[in-house]
């Protein structure tokens, strides 16, 4: 019996007084984003990037682990002082903090023996229970205890990482998405658009995103849905106005 | 009588599904936390990024306004059916949501009478009671009503308007931070730097970075403090950690 697809959420906390401060971009929003959309049918529903605190990870972690039905947490899984993700996430669960054997062998392997430092050895503590994702770039594992996963901080580290979450996450429906970009300002299609809008207003989500290129105003509207004929319609109703409007489509 | 600076906190509170579903990349946290840090000695404690949705957007209003001195919005205050944001503050402060006279005749004198149509119009409706926040790049004004101050989603747009912000901030206590960047690994500084962070720990904020740079794997060390007498001695104390480990010292 094939099983009914679901719609999955998920939602994203990254870690780090870095990001807050404004010191460095975070990119991995949209990177965990758009692989969950892609690859898992999971929709992400919230996003809090809040400091290395352990009190204010902790509740964090309980509000959000509640309210979706992942979590991804990003950062602080490190061997200094300030990650202390993974402690914090043991309190918040209510389990011990422990060496995990599996990547306790895996970083021992990896440094050797003799350059296996309290630092090192401290990236293996996690959460009791915790099942590893592993880490084929710099070997230090994640780990997912419960619905939520963490991954650290440093966006290449973290892509190479990301598919050995897949094993782990229940596949929801997939979202498709569309993007018609045309020549015309917001405002002159803002009230047609609202009405398609209302027409599909349980099935498709139509947002409208001014850009500029090349010296023109033009906006981008995206549509995306777990329906993909429901999206054709969409289009279909959106070409129509477009041709009504004589609003030039730009070609990418 | 010189006012004694207090340490002044905020939230930025960024709404749209585009920046969740992973189709834009972020800027504005960024931009807006190294403003507020650099320019008016706030700190951004928390970062949420929610959809285009009422009923979230008027509780998350609620949540940060009481918990945070400033709450920063962006997106969403644009023509379409999607921009949604000052209709939904007017709810979470239970005031009416009307057309703002000043913000009306500045929209109608830069669109002219013929040009403005609804779209345009509603980009004058806000919370009852807001101050405007001008837009020097192109017209349509962001608000202030209360502790919360809303500004449009496209980067290049909201940087020209910020500085009109300052008028109606607190100034806090103005940040400093120093950055030193050095050739080693995390794993061999961990120890040592969290005894740092253990000496200062009320004063100054550590935090540890690695980087890559051609080829070569390396750690930033950020030192972030209200003091610069205690920051100097920081460094002071980072500098002979540096030297006994004789590690490198990358110069930018």
């Amino acid at each position: 019996m094939k099983k009914k697809l679901k719609k999955i959420n998920a939602a994203i906390l990254i870690i780090g007084n870095e990001i807050l401060s404004g010191r460095t971009q975070d990119k991995n929003v949209s990177l965990i984003s758009n692989w969950l959309n892609s690859k898992c049918g999971i929709s992400v529903n919230e996003v809090r990037i809040i400091p290395d605190n352990e009190k204010i990870i902790v509740e964090n972690i309980m509000i959000l682990s509640k309210k979706f039905n992942y979590v991804f947490t990003t950062g602080g899984i490190g061997p200094t002082h300030d990650d202390i993700t993974a402690k914090s996430i043991s309190k918040a669960f209510n389990v011990k903090y422990e060496f995990h054997k599996e990547a306790y062998a895996i970083l021992e392997k990896y440094y050797g023996k003799k350059k296996f430092n309290e630092g090192r050895k401290k990236m293996s503590k996690m959460p009791k229970g915790s099942k590893l994702i592993y880490n084929p770039s710099s070997a230090a594992p994640g780990f997912i205890i419960k619905n939520v996963i963490s991954l650290p901080g440093v966006p290449s580290i973290l892509m190479s990482m990301i598919e050995n979450c897949k094993r782990y996450l229940i596949k929801g429906l997939e979202i498709h998405s569309k993007t018609l970009n045309i020549y015309t300002v917001e405002s002159n299609i803002s009230k047609q658009l609202e009405n398609i809008q209302k027409k599909y207003k349980q099935s498709v989500d139509i947002g409208s995103y001014p850009f500029f290129r090349l010296g023109k105003i033009g906006v981008s509207i995206v549509t995306r849905s777990n329906s993909t004929s429901k999206l054709k319609n969409v289009s279909r109703d959106l070409i129509k106005l477009i041709k009504k409007k004589k609003i030039e489509i730009l070609k990418i």
